[in-house]
């Protein structure tokens, strides 16, 4: 409890120091950008406004924008004492990461070393994991000990899953037996489980404690939680309610916690997968979801801003499987060029082979086309047309899925959606290609019509298969993504071509 | 202030009569579905596990879901005063707003009159707009003035946003004047920017205040405001500061505000985009962000939890336009099949009569494909093959463009990752294909060859045209999404088609 105390007032007095050290600045007349304006100017092109600056907010606002260069001029100055300021004051971790990856070795372990624990434990669960282990082989291991005991549970977990094996027992000798214990805890849930992303530290109250024994409670312990804005009631280790902070503050401190908690609260369990728990944070705008075991025990909350982490990555996976990609954890540049093929071949040889089936149809009109090679000048096209048609419902219908709007028992509403759609877009895309044709001289009214005739097969096949395989892929728990752009154009092919020569051929009267 | 403590005891009633009702059922030994895992019971089956009961939660646990059969049967039984129990204390109202959509005009109205003023506000923003035009239309104007008063101004926007100008002019005859002034306010920024999401109800501290007047201020104000997390500094409205509602009770009741808050901390402009702003909330994993006007006034907060709705509302429109589709604000379900084809038409129609050019090339190798008819066979396969892997490149720079890894700075650096890539999938592509071609006795070892330098050129332009395509639209300000598969894959068919039969026409002589 002293500790914590103690954390608090060392907070206040860098935050004075901070007010002191704007006042300072803006005294001298320093220029510059203002502080709160270096995020909106750094990205001032794409936010398409000019930062507004008035005279108003001088005391507060002036001071430069701490940026890599003025970093590595300081440093070259040893101006270590300055640095270290504006690192505490005029720096967010997250963007501390990003910078250290562009500096030598050398300036990385100077500048983290210059880093308040609490930033620099932030800073090192933003990084690469390059540029982690380039730092652990720096560190010593009382340095890292702090760094160890200073993360979230839940981040140091992240970093030690993407730690090669000895770095591993290094970190792991570092640390406190207790930590350790929760540590492997938590290595030992599935992958994109909730565990695996919960963090382990909230706070818990009792339902006998007054309000007043809650503030207290939150006042002592508060400042080593991630999260306090809504508090877990539970009796034995097991779940009972939650109380929002707002109505602990808002209530009479003599009531108790049993009166005003939440009975009728959220929560899911630690194997349940993380994209629907983050999915759950969303549709109810909650700011942490408690995550419970098998015993109904409490075992920690997943906070709304892992969701949303959880939900990008959830989505950059789909979008990448949606184009023919494996997805990996990796980002595009993290991503070495093996890794890349890797990821992209297996569809590719799949659909390359698949399409050994469209050849095999062209090949047994061989004579058709001998007699008429104008036909085949229609071929891309139509596979065109017909692959961009699937690709539109296939698409609308996988985010559906995936957003939670669709779902399998819509299957015939949406197939009747999707046909009269299709009719609608058929004939408008006959229509005009059919005029298209007999001005461009390609064909008379019967190439017209016949071209026609294909084309709406094509597109309402198209639409129909498009919009059924991701619905049918959820179904039997395939990802619905898969069934996306490259399968469903290859499947089209197939059809498209099956489907022209035959009416061709009948038309023309050319015989396969 | 006196409302507002009255708002507080009405709440804590509510809850104890919720705990009691609980354990009244549990007495009784009423089975059925524990509450707390009511939603995941709707979800059990998509959640993988079983949701584990045993007794020790009874006394909380044990409730009936509240599902629309159950909510008509009761009211079929007159139950009134036992549904309004469970509306209250057994439903989330985003849930109900679902189950609302599948009953009729006469039970809609009935449950809504059920409803606590609170609950009816929210469930009412989550409605579609049919659902709330029917509402409007029966409700009287002293009901529809409770509804407005409880509403959340950021909600109560987009309501009047959706709804016919004569619902509108009934909606606002029935809301305060200074309401109303908020509302026209809200309404004249423009669509999509950080004014348009906002919420105006914050909660503003003085810097000279001390912690325990910033408390005092909260427990009086905090119900009325959607969210007490952060608080902001302002002084003549100009924000100056934030403070974390842990410092501020974690921190000595005596301390003044200016000592403790952040002035570092971030903000945006009314008139900033929606989508950056909520970007910003994500990588700083912020709960609220503050909005100031060009005069660095305060204006209010953008919330993590509409940021979360704005990321998915961008997400789902980049998957529609990546597929060739022109997005709306609408569900799937929402758009009708005119609309639907007024989406999807403009692409193909653009796409299909580009589609020409394809033909037009092979049109001029008529002669060549008379000879050799069996080269027609392997165009779907180059162009499917090619168009495959453009969409593989420009799906994911779009993606690392939208969450920000990627920037146009790197396009070079984009280009030499997909150059090495192609090489390496187009050698194994190439390689495999070739052996299938002698395999099938499609061709001898020169056809293999010249399909497999075709096949190497296809995928190597492919991927450069489909990685630098997004880097290019963004810098020109264009959406990078309407470079994804369609608009590539037509491109690549005019590539492919070129180089192949340039490539045949070479190889085996056959002239154009």
């Amino acid at each position: 409890m002293t500790v914590n105390f103690r954390y608090a007032q060392e907070k206040i007095k860098l935050q004075r120091t901070r007010l002191q050290l704007i006042k300072d600045v803006s005294k001298e007349g320093g220029g510059g950008l203002s502080t709160n304006q270096e995020f909106r100017d750094a990205g001032a092109e794409e936010w398409g406004g000019t930062a507004a600056r008035g005279d108003f907010d001088r005391d507060y606002e002036e001071r430069e924008e701490l940026t890599i260069e003025r970093i590595q001029e300081m440093l070259e100055k040893r101006q270590f004492k300055e640095l270290k300021d504006e690192l505490e004051n005029n720096m967010y971790p997250v963007d501390l990461a990003d910078i250290l990856e562009d500096v030598n070795e050398k300036q990385l372990v100077l500048i983290f070393r210059l880093l308040v624990k609490e930033e620099a434990a932030e800073t090192f669960s933003y990084m690469n994991s390059d540029l982690r282990e380039v730092l652990i082989g720096a560190l010593t291991d009382s340095e890292l000990e702090e760094v160890m005991e200073e993360m979230y549970l839940d981040d140091t977990v992240d970093v030690l899953e993407e730690m090669p094996a000895n770095v591993v027992d290094r970190l792991l000798m570092v640390t406190n037996e207790e930590k350790r214990m929760q540590i492997n805890q938590l290595l030992q849930y599935p992958e994109d489980s909730a565990g695996s992303v919960m963090n382990v530290d909230y706070i818990a109250l009792n339902k006998e404690m007054t309000v007043e024994d809650a503030i207290l409670k939150i006042r002592q312990v508060g400042l080593n939680r991630e999260t306090i804005y809504t508090c877990y009631v539970t009796e034995k280790k097991r779940l009972m309610g939650a109380v929002d902070i707002k109505d602990l503050l808002t209530t009479g401190e003599s009531r108790v916690i049993e009166e005003i908690m939440d009975t009728n609260m959220l929560y899911a369990h630690t194997t349940d997968d993380q994209e629907e728990v983050a999915r759950t944070i969303m549709k109810y705008g909650l700011i942490a979801l408690p995550i419970v075991d098998n015993e109904h025990c409490m075992v920690g909350i997943v906070t709304v801003d892992d969701a949303m982490i959880v939900l990008q990555e959830e989505e950059t996976e789909d979008i990448s499987i949606m184009a023919g990609v494996n997805p990996n954890d990796e980002s595009y540049f993290g991503t070495t060029v093996f890794e890349h093929v890797k990821g992209r071949i297996p569809w590719l040889l799949f659909l390359m082979l698949s399409a050994t089936i469209t050849q095999m149809i062209m090949n047994s009109y061989e004579a058709a086309i001998a007699v008429m090679p104008q036909l085949t000048g229609f071929v891309p096209m139509l596979t065109g047309t017909g692959g961009n048609c699937g690709s539109q419902s296939s698409s609308l219908v996988i985010r559906g899925l995936a957003v939670g709007e669709i779902e399998f028992c819509d299957l015939f509403k949406v197939i009747w959606k999707e046909i009269r759609v299709a009719v609608c877009v058929s004939l408008i895309l006959a229509v005009i290609n059919g005029l298209r044709i007999m001005v461009m001289g390609q064909g008379d009214v019967l190439m017209a019509l016949t071209i026609g005739v294909t084309m709406a097969c094509t597109v309402i096949i198209a639409k129909v298969v498009g919009c059924s395989l991701p619905l049918l892929a959820k179904k039997v728990g395939l990802d619905p993504a898969i069934m996306a752009t490259p399968l469903i154009s290859t499947l089209v092919d197939i059809s498209t071509i099956s489907v022209y020569f035959a009416i061709v051929s009948g038309v023309f009267q050319l015989g396969a």
